[in-house]
């Protein structure tokens, strides 16, 4: 089928996917082009100026100096350059990471913070080596979604206080809206409506880019098309101008984003001991202050992160292991220079998204720009009014609400919006953390569920002999939290039935069974022979069969329906027999060998409704 | 076919079935007799027997003096004869309870405990009263072989100390088994020679019951009987009655259990308040001090009283709610009688079953000697010598350890000995109410992982037709823990045919689907159509279909093999017009009605196997 010569490439590949798949660099920079370089600017460009002020903000939520948040911010995105599998992602300091980082500054001192950015690049190394970006295929679709639409909705409120010139401290979600409902009368108009007619003119500028041109106008296409995707970084720019040229005059009405302190921070080992309050404190000491969030910190960082990853993948595989090693390598290097723990962030990465970003090389732009800014322009980042910022993100992300995901999923399995709304609610009440992570539990247990409590159901059939038998359809694998449950199930059923009606277990459904299961139905089949019921199980897999005839188990197996109708009527004869109480029942053991049923079993499986000619094994596909 | 009576006779139990199951003494009471009564006498007093020097022991354990050890035997006792529903378990302080008590007590006062005891009672009745009696299910049989094995063992090894009269204090089982070590040459030859003589007695006593007896010789038989199985009391007894005449005469050579003090507890509230060095604590307060083991001590307690009813039942239901609501009774009401928190002891209920108790009514002879112990017989209890105490549970718990089990669980199924091992080795190194709990959540992510790692096939199939496809067999059900593993597995084995060979994927074991599944899917399809290779699915069942096609999936569903024929002769024409690569690919959209979907996948999932003349629908079957 396939030529020798193609299939020598193939071979060829083989380390050139694995140099894709850990360098992804290697497989986007060959076909970079100039459109894309004009693209990965403008992007990057925009990012860098959406980052600057949130850098100085995080750090601040994390309680550290400003210039902290700016250390945080170019690192990740050089790292993302050459290892990052998602264009879209700008990593950095992010609101939930600061929080979390918050809590082991408060009485201590700074260094904890870039102690913890060294610690969690570490966990997550270890993860990536162990492969646990496994863990990352537990988020399903429905907590992404609940997740990505719960942290818009909190990024844009908490927005609004820059959007209205509003000030006030406040801590969660709730706390936000009530401040905000609270605050609405101190509003400053002049913010209010710079913040406002730049969301206005933000949402046109995107707009237009769906206009429908004549296909021959091409220049014009294109113009409108940057002007389009370049609007965030437009819109900053004359805000910014007309800023400055007010503040020439006189003072600015808008509240701006102020000073930013120079220069780049120094390279240098993470700290490994620290002094708080004139006392030394030694590394094992400072872990131990650090606890758990040693732990929780990197898992959050990496559930965030590909969770995000996974929203901007419009489908396509998220290498959860490669973002895993790039967050690690991120996070350590970043430690060298004064970081605090950084991760993907949501909102950068939208505004990337929205404003066009080609390949990962976008970041390069950020970065750079950040160095900038810490060494040269920090004097014009001070004109940036907060108003504008606050709309380039609140136009960002309002776009990253997942309302219109709820009516196909409705349409297609209404029992998942329990988790995408829980996650959801879960976010905004408790918080981002707390709130995936009691998404993705819940979503275990609800797929636990089946296994725990599986579809039964009981028939009466009479076959071709007149006989009748109970028929017992069990729609899911045994393993042990369902056994109790269909024992008290078949029970109850069989104790329904007058006489000795047999009762048949139809295993159609059943691809595996485990010890606990065995035993299980080994009870039941026990406790039904002493009412005089035999208890038979209808073609099972031999792989099932062994577990219950390894399992010691007195159980009945039968391969097919006319064996089935061949042995009821041998023990109905049986039972008419031993009528006798006193007379000790016979048991009912399996009358087949292992090895016979292997065999049959194995022809019954072998999909009877496919009709085919010849079939071929492929070995050659084995597990990543 | 059911009688008109017998029908009657069926509706009347339905209410004594519920007064049987929440008051298990209707149900065993009216069958009592004297033989019974006997059996439980004599398990009774050796439980009785066993109880009072371990209560005291407990009690020093969790840091209270040791009356409180006896405070807490009897209400379990009296409460279990009514509402318990597995004979063997005996109420009571338990060595793990202790152990999590004493961390609650430590630098407080001895009103913890007794809130504890409350808070105990009150967490286990709203489980009882929510059904979470559910989590039980979770419990499987390599957990519990594994938990009872090594509780067994550490039991064991901490009788070892009062066996041959040593004096160490230790920590967990590793701590002891060094100790008992370094401490052999200390070891004292009365204590470690009336030791080893009692077991090798209570060995031999044991044994004796299985004496084959002539047939006739009934009274010789029914004697033996009772010699053999009350022969932990009559041991017990005899070393006394030794130790009582040498003391009268000298001092005895053996360690004797000692004074204990008299009295019964005093019926008085719980203490919802305490005061600490002075300082009054409201109840509040001492709810926080308290703090997770509010909800640790409560469950672990269930975990361990369930996972003992398991041991004991033999392969029989064990109705988890109704021992939550024993407990929870027995907690409540012991709190007013200064009680620690009780549960089921591993222990004493092996005593108890090797005693021969016949019904729970054994609970009250207990429960009444521990109270003459406190009122009136304590001087009498001074003479048991430490170390036939010792060897009485060492010979109850030897015979706990069930390695017997390991040969059919590796015939059965070999990857149960993991959760098995795992919790014994467990148990055994970081104590036993964690290493249950690790041995549940593995044995759950064992469970999970044939979602995240599904089975899978891949083979070339040639129809009639002459027409190459890839057949893909997935193993399990699709959830989203197994989307990305399907989606790169398929991607690869396509990407390894030449052509634009259809891929079809055999929903033969997909027992359902969910959103994340469908999108998965959707985009898989769509990168495989990219490629020019249209994805099908093969006979889905209908609510699988429904996920799928709800989801604004793209991908095509085929009923049968016929149907798959067809719509591959189909597709391979439109392939075979549609080779101009800039034309645009005819997306592969779903050519079914979901109506009709449902009537025919209806049909094809009606058991084809079976031939069946007349089936019967039995609705009454409903959940429990």
């Amino acid at each position: 089928m396939a030529s020798p010569s193609k299939h020598r490439m193939k071979r060829q590949s083989w380390y050139i996917r694995l140099m894709h798949k850990r360098l992804p660099i290697t497989k986007w920079l060959p076909e970079y082009n100039s459109q894309k370089a004009l693209a990965d600017i403008i992007a990057g460009i925009t990012v860098g100026l959406t980052v600057i002020p949130q850098a100085l903000a995080y750090a601040t939520l994390a309680g550290l100096p400003p210039q902290y948040g700016l250390y945080s911010s170019f690192v990740g995105c050089f790292m993302y350059i050459v290892f990052g599998s998602c264009k879209d992602i700008t990593l950095g300091p992010t609101a939930l990471l600061a929080l979390m980082t918050y809590e082991q500054i408060q009485g201590r001192n700074f260094d904890y913070a870039v102690l913890l950015c060294f610690l969690t690049g570490i966990v997550q190394l270890i993860m990536g080596l162990l492969h646990l970006g496994v863990l990352i295929d537990f988020i399903s679709v429905p907590v992404t979604v609940g997740f990505t639409s719960a942290t818009s909705v909190i990024i844009a409120v908490s927005q609004l206080k820059g959007l209205l010139g509003l000030q006030f401290k406040s801590r969660g979600f709730i706390d936000t809206v009530k401040k905000v409902i609270v605050n609405i009368p101190n509003a400053k108009l002049a913010d209010s409506l710079l913040g406002l007619t730049c969301i206005v003119i933000l949402l046109l500028m995107r707009k237009i880019k769906d206009l429908d041109l004549p296909p021959h106008r091409r220049g014009l296409k294109r113009a409108v098309w940057l002007f389009s995707t370049s609007r965030n970084a437009i819109v900053v720019l004359v805000c910014s101008i007309m800023a400055f040229i007010w503040e020439k005059n006189s003072e600015s009405p808008f509240k701006l984003t102020g000073t930013v302190k120079e220069g780049l921070p120094p390279l240098s080992l993470p700290p490994f001991g620290t002094v708080v309050d004139g006392k030394n404190v030694t590394l094992l000491e400072m872990c131990a202050d650090l606890g758990s969030s040693i732990v929780l910190v990197p898992i959050i960082g990496v559930l965030g992160n590909v969770a995000i990853a996974k929203a901007f993948a419009s489908g396509e595989s998220v290498d959860a292991t490669q973002e895993l090693i790039t967050l690690s390598f991120a996070n350590i290097l970043g430690s060298f220079l004064s970081a605090m723990p950084i991760t993907g962030s949501f909102s950068r990465s939208a505004v990337n998204h929205a404003s066009g970003v080609a390949t990962q090389f976008g970041s390069l732009y950020t970065g750079i720009l950040v160095l900038l800014a810490l060494s040269l322009l920090t004097p014009y980042f001070y004109f940036i009014p907060k108003a504008s910022l606050a709309a380039v993100i609140i136009c960002a992300v309002i776009f990253m609400i997942e309302y219109e995901v709820v009516k196909p999923m409705w349409r297609s399995r209404r029992a998942d919006l329990v988790p995408a709304f829980a996650t959801f609610a879960l976010c905004l009440v408790v918080g981002v953390e707390l709130g995936i992570v009691a998404g993705v539990l819940l979503n275990v247990i609800l797929l636990l569920y089946p296994s725990a409590r599986p579809q039964l159901e009981a028939e009466i059939v009479t076959n071709h002999y007149g006989l009748n038998y109970l028929l017992i359809t069990v729609g899911n694998s045994l393993y042990f939290p369902g056994v109790e449950y269909i024992r008290q199930y078949v029970t109850r059923a069989a104790s329904k039935q007058s006489g000795n009606v047999p009762v048949v277990i139809d295993c159609r459904y059943v691809l595996g069974a485990d010890f606990t299961a065995a035993k299980g139905l080994c009870a039941l089949s026990n406790s039904l022979s002493a009412r005089g019921q035999p208890l038979l199980l209808l073609s099972p897999r031999a792989s099932v069969a062994s577990v219950f005839s390894g399992a010691g188990s007195s159980v009945l197996v039968v391969l097919n329906a006319n064996e089935l109708d061949v042995t009821l009527q041998e023990i109905t004869g049986q039972i008419a027999l031993s009528v006798n109480p006193d007379e000790p029942k016979r048991p009912y053991t399996s009358l087949k060998q292992d090895e016979s049923l292997e065999v049959i079993v194995a022809e019954e499986n072998a999909s009877p409704l496919l009709t085919t000619v010849h079939r071929k094994k492929i070995s050659e596909v084995d597990d990543t």
